[in-house]
């Protein structure tokens, strides 16, 4: 489970250079970083709404569909930008000094 | 490296019941889930403005620093509603037939 | 000019009970206050791509198309909720000290 | 009440220039365009939150405090970039064939 963004960030990259009219990320590339960046607002809002309905529902399951639309099209703006996911993740670690790729490679040698 | 959320997930379990007063996470949760959903609304804002900046500069650091806080505020809010990393990253394996925890587990059988 | 979002807002009325059909405004009601949401959170990130863009290249068109959306959505919100531009206009007077509704009845008594 | 916007626009325009120190709306303005785009999207956020929580608890006074903060903040922007409220209401009235700047002028003439 814990590599599924880096398994995920792969097929970003492959599909970058695909058929728009096939593939949806090679789609979202055609029309642009702002067609990104809109995508990614939109699933912001749909999270929100998703959270607010679960509040009062305790039905989950529209929660982690949004949020995954969430976190798949940030993907795709990381992407877009030369950047992935293990930018962020170590971002992530060093503000909470959890042991990430730098403190794995010094613990190899 | 790619463990990351998980560890993060458990660092924000165990922040839940922290000082309201010494702990940012605890604070959230004190305040409530309006509070924590206003917060990711917010980061998912700087986070396209970041990118915009990004295109034009060519400079990445904020948009990382952005995005980090944006998943940060939605790990909040999924561990505030009893979920966890897991279940957003089961269901974007399961979307792009990545190998996620049910496979792994049944290799292991 | 500065009685369009009355007008607006009595436009809106009559179409809540259009046929889905044939007006936007009939169809966003039948899909529910979600979908109304939904567009508002929409237009707002595309109005802040818009002012990004507008900061580079110095167009301003899309930008005051974009925040029309804006305002129209937020104006099929407030309706939906039994609201209308009033309410916020009065809002606004009051914080600024502007006249408004409260003081113009007085000032024809 | 019909031309609050228009008074609130004048309001925005003389307080530009005043000092940061005493003036919000002077401060916005010396922390520059994302500062300002920020709090839209803050306010966005904070109306859709406002929004779900009318549809359950039939109170509306949050909703109607947040969508004047939102359209008060894009009031702001729309000042930042050189334009006012009656370039987004003559687009609307566009849209829906209402009487406008355009209409009364020819109307006076």
């Amino acid at each position: 489970m814990s590599d599924i963004l880096q398994q995920l960030a792969q097929v970003l990259e492959a599909r970058k250079q695909a058929d728009p009219e096939s593939s949806y990320v090679a789609s979202l590339h055609h029309k642009g970083l702002n067609k990104i960046l809109e995508k990614v607002g939109e699933e912001c809002t749909e999270t929100l709404l998703a959270a607010k309905d679960a509040e009062h529902s305790g039905e989950t399951r529209d929660l982690v569909n949004e949020t995954a639309d969430l976190w798949f099209h940030s993907m795709v703006m990381l992407s877009r930008l030369g950047l992935g996911p293990d930018d962020v993740l170590q971002e992530l670690a060093n503000r909470f000094d959890l042991s990430g790729l730098e403190e794995k490679a010094s613990r190899n040698s």
